[in-house]
This record gives structure tokens, sequence and C-alpha cells, in this order.
């Protein structure tokens, strides 16, 4: 299995940023090789909600997904975001595909049981069909997806980035050598959340489990580096988490990487 | 050239009331070989925009595209629209695939020049990529096309889906026998815009300026009918304009033909 692929996972932070997204997408799109992208837009998602008088109620920092905010983060995710991504992707001449989950089967979810928190239309990924995503990348087709996934059965559901990130790139490592690189507005892990320079180059499973005790990981790192788990023991050969100069790092470029 | 293509467009009528949505994506699931889907979305991203505050403004039945009017048609026909009829369709095992323009390059536009009319972004198509499109064809994926295409240099535009339905099945002619149908709400072209009953059969270009200069034929009928011609004059096998029924026709379905 020589064959390198690489899912990249970028956050709101850089989407919301028209200059730091037009950035990393020119640096995506020089990664030789196949490549995936992964994106979120949940503060998108909330500003349009605003807008438009609907409720955002968020739980654990997941989003309830009622009737309306579903519409809105298919509008948002799938539509606005994403479609902008492609269009500058192939201005860069990687020739970017739009997809969610319900486009070619991609992914396929289970609306998530309503105890002991009602998300409402969220889907829990149990699916990814690595047949379409590697007949798109056999033939030079760069997949971009939103978290938008589907239940095979008609409905949209509202899934979490990180995870459909981790999930296409276990699926896709049955095929591929696949790296998982989580790109956010941090450098890395940090032992001082105030100090871009106290990245932790690497940390194992003991390391994680200290840094929680302490209180040193908590809040949104930890389903993040849950994920980062989750991949490294189903086939993903290597995790980091970063900001955006992780996909092409250089020498001074500081990171953590999952091991 | 044995090989049959249907390209079918539907418009806002069917989009907007959910049960004929429902009723057409089931039919068009059942369209046996192979198959494209365009759509528009027009009434929903109108509704949209006042939901937004933001204004309208037509143009002999074209929208002026504002860079907001931009943002909201993204939305509503890439995100929405396209996701949920690609949700439906799988769900009829169908396995269709939402594009904009923008996805795998599949149409490239030229943004509308200002003069006489200064319709914002409005794209007139230059080139449909029939490689992906075939690609996606020959593994029994159906393409779902909203009528957003992209410039080739990271901006999207806005494009008459009735133009994007006429320039894929151009296109795709040279590979297939491909048939065009555009389903809208009446019946076909009527000699009494009151009358379902009174649809004619069959038009040929006499018989369309005669119709003009009757003034039977008129408003957004026009450049409906001067798309059916221009894809009939470009290799496209044969055009349509009925209901939907048009697409999987009983003895008694009335529809015009044009010829």
């Amino acid at each position: 299995m020589d064959d390198k692929l690489k899912v990249v996972k970028i956050g709101g932070q850089v989407i919301d940023d028209a200059q730091a997204l037009q950035s990393f997408l020119i640096a995506f799109s020089k990664i030789p090789g196949k490549k995936i992208l992964v994106h979120g837009g949940g503060k998108l998602a909330t500003r349009m909600s605003k807008l438009l008088g609907v409720e955002v109620t968020m739980q654990e920092g997941r989003r309830i997904t009622t009737d309306e905010n579903l519409k809105i983060v298919t509008m948002v995710y799938a539509g606005l975001i994403n479609k902008q991504i492609c269009a500058l992707l192939q201005s860069q001449g990687c020739n970017a595909i739009g997809l969610s989950g319900a486009d070619a089967d991609c992914i396929q979810s289970t609306k998530r049981k309503p105890t002991p928190v009602d998300y409402g239309w969220v889907g829990d990924v149990n699916a990814v069909s690595t047949d379409n995503i590697s007949l798109f990348l056999e033939n030079g087709i760069t997949p971009v997806f939103c978290a938008i996934t589907h239940d095979g059965e008609g409905q949209l559901l509202n899934t979490n980035a990180d995870t459909v990130a981790a999930e296409v790139a276990i699926a896709t490592s049955q095929q591929y050598d696949t790296d998982l690189l989580y790109c956010f507005e941090k450098a890395g892990v940090l032992t001082d959340v105030d100090d871009e320079l106290s990245v932790i180059p690497q940390i194992d499973q003991q390391d994680y489990q200290r840094l929680k005790l302490k209180g040193i990981v908590q809040k949104g790192m930890i389903p993040k580096l849950d994920n980062c788990f989750y991949a490294l023991d189903h086939e993903v050969s290597n995790v980091y988490i970063g900001n955006t100069e992780v996909i092409t790092p250089h020498a001074s470029t500081a990171y953590t990487q999952i091991v």
C-alpha cells in the first residue's frame, strides 16, 4: 500500500477569514498526490440562524438540530461554504468535487437516539462508501466533504465534521496509506492554552489521560483527541493536530502528533 | 451511439410542492439507463431573500444577482434543494450525486457583460466537462445539477437552469443518444394558456415564429423554446416540454415535442 492519501479537516476559524481560507486552499491544492478535504462551518451557520431568527441551542458544544436548523446547516455547509471552497480550489488547478454524505451515497449515518440528550437531526456515521471515494481519487478528483450525511431513507443529518474526517480516514485506510490532519486555530495541543509556543510535540493515550486529569486538555479538545485516537486505533497511519501550516510543514512548524 | 441518455429539467413548481417532488423523484429514479437531473429553485431563493431582508430584482424574468443574492442562490440551489433531492433519490435506489458547475469542473461559464443590463453575478455557459460527467454515468452515478456555475477563477455564477439543461444535453450528445425533457407546470405548449387540453403536440421553427407573432407563445415560454431549438440544432436527439408525466409518458400523456 504505497499510495499515500492525506485527509485534512479545517474548522470555522479558517473558513471565517476569507484571506486565511484562500491561503490555506492554495497550500492545500499544492499537496502532491491524493487528498481529501473535510470542512466545518458552525460559526457561519450560527450567524445565518440569527439573521433568520432561528434559535441555536448547543449542548456540550454540539448543535441541537431542529427542522429549521437542519435547513440552515444544509444551506450553509453543503451550499455556500462547500461551493466557494470548490470554486477556489478549481482556480488553483485542484479538481475539487464538493460532497455531502448523500452524494454518491458517500457517508451513511443513523439518527442519534433521543436519550439522554435529544440532538434532533444529528447522525452518527455508520458507513463510508470507499468505492465511490476511490473512483474520484483514482481519476484525479479531490473530494471536499461538508459534514452533512444521510440515512439512506431520504433524511439528511447533521454530523460532527471532526468525526466525518476520522471516519473517512478510517475507511480510506483500507486502500491507501492515510494520514489524518486536523487544522484548527491553535498550533497543536498546548500545555498553556494562551501560549502558542507550548505545543506538545507528541501525545500518546497515557499522556492524554494524564492531561485530561490535570485539566490541561478540556472542553472541545476532548472529542477532537478522542477522534484522533479512534482513527489511530483503526488503521490510519498518522494523525496530526496543528494550525494550517501542518498540511505543508516546514522545519520550524510546531504541531502535535498523536501516537 | 446506442447508449441512451435522458437529461431532465424540473422547475420551481415541482420543487416547491414536497409531495409533487417526491412523486416526481420516484418516477425519475425508475427511468431505466443513464439520466441527468437539472433543477431550478428560484421561488425558494426569493422566499429566503425576503426572510433575510435582501432585495430581489428581476429583469425580463432573470434575477439581478448581487453579492448577497449570489450567496442566497448558492445556499438554496446547491445546498438545500440539491441535497434534499439527492437524499430522496438515494432512498429510491438511484445513486445521485449533487453538482454545481464548480464540482469536478463540470460547467464553466463567463460573467455576462454589464451592458445593456447589468445582471451582476450571472454566468453564460462556455464549457461542459463531458469527461467527468461520463465518468459518473459510466459508473452508475446520476448527476443532479443545480444552476450554479463557475468561471474557473474562483467565482461562482448564477446561471439559468433551462440553459444549463440545454448545454449539458448538447455536450453529452457527443457521446450519448440524448433526449432533453423540460418539466414545468403546464402539460406542454398550449394554444390557450388556461386550457390544459390545448397542448400542441409538435412545434417546429416555423410554427414557433407564427405562435410568437400571434402572441400565443410569450414571456417565459420564449427563452424556454429558444433553449429547445438551440439544443435540437446542436445534436440533441429529441426535445420535449410537458409536466412531470413527460419523463415516463403513458398512452394518454399530452406533451409538446420540438421538431
